[in-house]
């Protein structure tokens, strides 16, 4: 039997799983810690691929979701922020090296939307937004069948647009951006702002706390915590609608995380949306909804990509 | 011989052109106002179609340029802002029932776009975004060689995303748009706004004055005029930002009448968009160039679109 193996980096964890070429439940499922060992991370992915290389099928090709920039023609990984030490590495090269089958590398959020739309909550859409909303804010396209790359595979930082000039920093450096509003990160940081200037909260007495935390004190009734989730997505909104004005998509998926706070940041986040979109002939057929894959979005999202780069 | 008629709907003239199927300098060429004699818009255009028809050659289809939105499935004006009553307006099957031959109808900026990356600045490029900064703001992008259409048509709107929220009133009726920043409507409204304020001015003694006024006092030092142009640059290198990490372009097409003030908006849009990119990765092979085909961009957009059209 055909099989292929794909793989999910992530900063935390590296996952790999070997797929049947005709169904999406792999065969086999391996989780490792993304460090360890003192081995370098691409010397524990081959160790890994090794370990999941099946006995008796034939490997077809190896589908790798990665962190950070990646030049898609090439299979390099320009840099990752998660992964330290990547900078400019031959991640496709080192791994077609050894294995000598086709190896395709790809951002983790912009295949996370190539599940979404072929496995997921967007299947039999065209055009579709796709927005993870985590620790940081990852973001993926479908236009028209196919998955926005841009010229050297870099389109679709979706967390990455100005929203506010000179406003919250960004964890990249710069000022005002999406992810420095909505991101997990950015709700943990003005929590942690409003204490700061004594506000009252009944996170106050925990040293430490989580976005899962400030969900848990806003559902509770916790004032501050409520509005750390009314900001993120109210600024959520505005990014929807400008992504609305600017691909006119017919389905919006949101995934990550936060999003799984549910209306704590959806409802504030509907409510910013409807307030700046451009008419109400960008809602004619449009679905806004949640992710399907969950944690297996950078798996199947590889999986699809794989796919899709055999039939060409 | 084969030909193909193309107009551009502007919201002051309608310009008609007969283009051989072959070449891109056209046998005839007519323009008319928009408004006049009493004539609905579309009977105007029925009429100039109808005075532009060859006797001899045969008309192979039309294109139309035309401002709003529009449904590009139907070919339906859904509304037009510069063309009061055309509201869900079926512009082409109006002049297909009458002409009896294939008809296309794309937004003029949208158009525009394909124009300049088919026949202009774009040229050899395979992901252009290109902006149009004339009194608003409007944009088509390209992507891997297919102009970005959305599910209904109505993508690219780039003069509208939210830069600032709650910052200046867009003509659209939204806050803080890019096209309330650095349209030229936009340079003469803050101009306005700082003469109000008492700021001085060369321009306080002229009782109205247009972009092209304000352009020829900055140029000669008026300290107003030129933060005009400043503001509208810094708004713009912003905006330019947001679409490299948005569509990763490899090209970027700058056409309008306010582009053509030159370094006045120029020069504080490279500043700005420099201060505002999210890393270098991005500045590699992107051409940054100005619009090639001025006035016929509309004209010769929708000629390609045709031939689009027609090929598939």
């Amino acid at each position: 039997m055909d099989v292929f193996i794909c793989l999910d980096i992530g900063g935390t964890n590296i996952r790999a799983a070997l797929y049947p070429h005709n169904k999406l439940k792999p065969i086999k499922h391996i989780r490792i810690p993304t460090q360890g060992n003192g081995q370098s991370v691409e010397g524990r992915i081959l160790a890994l691929i090794e370990e999941i290389w099946p006995k008796k099928e034939t490997v077809k090709a190896i589908g790798l979701a990665a962190p950070g920039y990646i030049d898609a023609k090439t299979g390099m990984v320009i840099s990752a922020v998660n992964i330290p030490g990547w900078v400019m590495m031959p991640l496709r090269k080192i791994i077609k090296r050894r294995f000598q089958v086709p190896v395709f590398v790809g951002n983790d959020a912009r295949l996370a939307a190539l599940g979404e739309w072929q496995y997921g909550a967007a299947r039999g859409h065209h055009d579709v937004v796709y927005l993870t909303i985590s620790t940081g804010v990852g973001g993926g396209v479908i236009i028209n069948d196919r998955l926005l790359m841009g010229s050297r595979g870099l389109a679709t930082e979706l967390g990455h647009i100005t929203l506010q000039p000179d406003g919250e920093m960004c964890t990249c450096g710069q000022k005002g951006h999406l992810e420095s509003y909505s991101s997990g990160k950015a709700i943990e940081n003005y929590v942690i702002e409003q204490l700061r200037n004594g506000k009252n909260s009944t996170l106050s007495n925990m040293e430490v706390f989580s976005t899962k935390d400030i969900a848990k004190a806003a559902k509770e009734g916790d004032a501050v915590s409520k509005s750390a989730f009314e900001r993120a997505g109210d600024y959520l909104g505005i990014a929807l609608a400008n992504y609305l004005h600017i691909f006119n998509p017919s389905c919006i998926v949101l995934g990550g995380g936060v999003i799984q706070t549910g209306d704590l940041i959806l409802q504030p986040m509907r409510e910013s949306l409807k307030k700046h979109m451009l008419g109400k002939v960008y809602e004619i057929n449009l679905t806004i909804t949640t992710a399907e894959l969950g944690d297996d979005a950078g798996l199947l999202g590889a999986l699809a990509f794989i796919k899709i780069k055999k039939k060409k």
